[in-house]
């Protein structure tokens, strides 16, 4: 059922050595990780056809459901994955329901440009998440959460529309600029809640359990996606 | 830019005989009929995702997020047939969105049940009314319509679904027996309005334009869409 790897299958020369699943708090942590990779795809998925709610044209509602069926392919891998861990894929998710939904919550767009920002953001904010912790797993697990981070033609629509957006209309800068401030105060407060809770992963993040990720490390790791973020929000024409 | 088939092409032996793209009320019908199916796509989409929110659990919403991305495939080789007829193929959908948004907001779920038959009872509506016109179609748009109808598993999980919800909760039946005549009767309604409003589309269903459509015909395929639709609620476990 559970695809045994030692850690001798290991490659040494891939970065900081990673754990094996015969450890049982790594292979809960990978459990853990995917559940809520797997529960924030689901909610993207929602967030991304909500928002096409509020879209000003047909056009732009049918390419946010386009964005959304892309995002529907990346739930499957993960359920099946978590599946052949011998474990409920939903129930694993459940722990998570509670910090996503909260953001969600938290960040409800106001209008069609808070939704397209926070779309671009906030995927752009848990891709980094994902790709900085990808590189202290097993191989199969980090081909796994990597997969889920190619980009679907998503930002380029979003970064076209707003940039547009603004030079239509520059007084709405400066409340984006502001929005995506909030959307990643509020993303990191939940990833705060979500490691104080979830002791597996907040183990194999801070605990010293795989050899080079140390309390320092995850500083240095939130000090670089904060970095990507300013670079982002620039992108769309934004200060931050 | 446009098809050409002219009478010639039609195949005799299929049944009624169809216009020609060369007839421009024929053309025109073509476009609506192709607008108003889009829509109803893109619609049905959204209903589908909005409808996951109430989901009991998050395998149910997995379920109907998989449906909604199977639903998407289905808008896309509408909006490029409609490009491909020369016109702009979301203000070609536009005068179909009174007609289904008001169908959405007059027959709203109360509940998770309600979504669920309503999904299953308003496709089937759709579907049937979609197959008794292709036969009246050239070729190529007759081949598109009936793509569109191509079942993705979705009456299956619904079937088995509302079946087990009433084994466990058999009052619910009655309720939802009744909820089905009403999605029946506001969908000839709406379907009455679009029929009185687009001139191109009614002359087509009605008008004698096409050989073997008539009034008397428009009424059997009525009485046989009722007749499905008695036999889909009976599949669901509920009176008609």
């Amino acid at each position: 059922m559970v695809a045994s790897q030692g850690p001798e299958a290991a490659d040494e020369s891939a970065g900081p050595s990673v754990a094996s699943y015969d450890d049982p708090v790594y292979r809960a942590a990978v459990v853990d990780l995917l559940g809520a990779v797997g529960y924030g795809e689901i909610s993207a998925f929602e967030r991304l056809t909500a928002d096409g709610r509020m879209a000003p044209t047909l056009e732009d509602k049918v390419a946010l459901q386009g964005m959304a069926s892309a995002q529907y392919l990346k739930i499957r891998p993960i359920v099946e994955r978590l599946a052949e861990h011998g474990v409920d894929p939903f129930a694993v998710m459940e722990p998570f329901r509670e910090a996503f939904d909260s953001f969600h919550a938290h960040t409800a767009p106001a209008d069609w440009w808070e939704s397209l920002v926070k779309a671009y953001v906030g995927d752009g904010l848990a891709n980094d998440f994902y790709r900085e912790i990808a590189g202290f797993l097993d191989d199969r697990t980090k081909e796994l959460v990597l997969s889920t981070l190619e980009d679907t033609g998503r930002s380029e629509f979003v970064v076209e529309r707003v940039r547009r957006g603004i030079e239509l209309e520059p007084r709405i800068g400066g409340r984006l600029a502001l929005w995506g401030r909030r959307l990643m105060g509020e993303a990191f407060t939940e990833a705060q809640h979500v490691a104080a809770e979830r002791e597996a992963l907040a183990e194999l993040l801070g605990g010293g359990r795989v050899e080079g990720l140390d309390l320092t490390t995850v500083a240095d790791m939130f000090t670089r996606i904060t970095h990507r973020h300013v670079e982002r929000m620039g992108r769309l024409g934004l200060e931050h």
